[in-house]
């Protein structure tokens, strides 16, 4: 093993570059997770979540990945055998739809919907849940953000087809790649459980999982049957409305969480959070299309802003040019998953991330198709140093006016 | 607020003093999951796992509390109703009894054992597997170290008791206060699950949890039948085989763990870190013993070197007396938890602890006694130094011979 000078470029959807005061945070000694001290702590964090989600309700945070949070949400509101609609429209989405076999539930997945180059579609959505004449289906559950294909669904329209189709059944949207990234809106969406984790948007590592429930969600759990005791939501949120966790929580997290709140809700703000990561995407995009590589996402309504998943063209393996990459410039980029193995190769511009990173980061890319082979034009840089010079441009006029 | 001036003593039994150099580990960038930079560490603190859990055998490590490590190992061994025998000998094994019950298995509890001031009585185990004919109890449930009340339970003893009533029952063990401060034995006791939690004799923050899985255990695991999938142990080992995870890792946890297992492992070596504590716990009973207050655990055999939990005279509230030393000394200590509330205060002498900082805490018991108005004689700090300073000597004195 030798040095590697400079800092690393970690441009994998996840874990995200996390910043120096975070960590630094996160280094504080461990203190009593039974002390008046940490149930300030507790309530700072569990409070500043719930803006995250942008929900007037409930936020729970658990110890574990964003795999724990997604059992978390079906444990907590559904019972064996339940039938639950879920959409294979990704790796993730697909690992989702595993876990729920896996407890018990009867997955209903729609098989038309199934290249990974789109999101749900609502009007699929409305037209099972209109099928469902005897409300069989209790859950509807969508990834927000896939992030194996950096197609991001339309929740707030998947509420509005479960409205017209006059359907009971949850809403449980997994945003693990989108909170804090990409515009959740749990509240206005109705969405009755969010699924989350640490170690994206909110720029933390990865250790901690979140759901934001609704109060239609909580009634559910009350007569929720699927066996639980690390995830049941009742005892954590008795001792979480003093702070409190009913089991040790991971407080250097916990410390890492405040610090990172502080940042995106108090200094940079969320909505400035969003934009940030819209233009970064739509600079990667400009950039992926000046090499003339494809993009995954065919449709734009659905182009993430937190992850680029691109093509490298037929015959051209995705990982050695990820291999190329690592090697001469230390970056890691997120592979293909699954059926996109070896075929795709994906760009994280979210959490901790600035212009210059996202120059390096397309440099990196860009000299990589070269050594490594790849057939493609030059110019991907320039392009998205064009953007990102332009819409900067146009802010300070409109800044002036 | 104000400022409290220098280190926090924090002499709960866990979360522990967390060394300085431990803490710095955790503060690294976190690095892609899935580059061989992260194999490496990934195979490096499995390995070290299992010297920890003296097994030749397989550890998987979880992000989650040490509640969910007990969940792991019941959910992967035993199906739904299994019959399981448990003991409610403190706190921390009436709440592993709960989460048995919610998970839908049939928990047997010995009614007699449960003044919480013995350890599990391997006659009784012997006993009752005796009378299990039918070879309906699946598995034994023995917590090794009562956080609760400072008993440590003879798990070799209990692993005997089954030899001789011939009974092929899992032997699961809460190690959750005793891995790396109290010897335990997974192989040579027999043990099939161990759970273990980062925050106490690992010297770590809270947020990993761990099995040591033995061959009879994983055999079990392939016909386990309730419903898991976070925990599941099968998609984890095959992952773990290169220093993988099947979910997101709690990386900078795992830069923490592989720091002290090098201090653990490498530098001091687990035979003396048991010593340490052995003798810091002897210290802590004579301490209390000349205050004149009454030990909780009755039977010198099974006095924990992790923790010692001390009566406060009858009429006396153990809660006052802890919350005059947090605000004179800023030390926190261990409550008196479910039956013992407010009876009883507990001092955690485990994790990265020296004679010197024995020495503060205990101190910081007597001046407390004296501040709140507790009946005791002086002398406890007296007779634990006269003690550390004669072991000293004597150590001093073979040495030489």
């Amino acid at each position: 093993m030798s040095y590697s000078s400079g800092r690393q470029f970690v441009q994998i959807p996840g874990p995200t570059n996390v910043p120096e005061r975070v960590l630094r945070a996160i280094a504080r000694p461990t203190i009593d997770h039974r002390s008046p001290e940490f149930g300030r702590l507790g309530l700072e964090v569990l409070e500043g979540m719930k803006e995250v989600f942008q929900t007037s309700g409930r936020v729970v945070i658990l110890p574990c990945s964003g795999s724990g949070a997604w059992e978390s949400a079906l444990t907590n509101t559904l019972s064996p055998g339940d039938k639950i609609l879920m959409f294979d429209i990704g790796q993730f989405s697909a690992l989702w739809i595993q876990v729920a076999v896996k407890l018990g539930l009867d997955v209903e997945v729609d098989a038309a919907q199934n290249d990974w180059r789109h999101g749900v579609d609502p009007q699929v959505v409305e037209a099972r849940l209109r099928d469902d004449r005897g409300h069989k289906i209790k859950a509807v559950g969508v990834v927000h953000n896939e992030t194996s294909s950096g197609v991001t669904s339309m929740v707030g329209a998947v509420r509005e087809a479960m409205d017209r189709a006059q359907h009971p059944a949850l809403l449980l949207v997994d945003t693990i790649s989108s909170l804090a990234s990409i515009d959740f809106r749990h509240d206005e969406w109705g969405v009755d459980v969010a699924i989350g984790g640490s170690q994206k948007g909110l720029m933390l590592p990865p250790g901690l999982g979140f759901n934001a429930i609704s109060d239609k969600a909580l009634v559910a759990s009350k007569s929720a049957r699927l066996p639980k005791s690390y995830w049941d939501w009742q005892p954590m949120l008795a001792q979480n409305a003093t702070g409190f966790f009913p089991y040790t929580p991971a407080t250097n997290l916990l410390y890492g969480l405040r610090e990172s709140l502080q940042m995106l809700l108090r200094e940079e703000g969320l909505q400035n959070v969003f934009a940030r990561h819209r233009r970064h995407g739509e600079a990667t995009r400009r950039a992926a299309r000046a090499w003339g590589l494809e993009n995954v996402a065919l449709n734009p309504k659905e182009y993430s802003s937190s992850v680029t998943a691109i093509y490298t063209p037929a015959g051209h393996s995705a990982d050695e040019l990820r291999k190329v990459i690592l090697e001469r410039f230390n970056m890691p980029l997120g592979s293909g998953l699954g059926k996109f193995q070896n075929k795709v190769f994906r760009v994280g511009h979210l959490g901790d991330f600035n212009d210059l990173m996202l120059a390096g980061t397309l440099s990196g890319v860009e000299m990589g198709l070269e050594i490594a082979g790849v057939p493609h034009r030059k110019g991907g840089v320039a392009a998205a140093l064009d953007y990102l010079t332009e819409s900067l441009k146009e802010a300070a006029s409109m800044a002036r006016t």
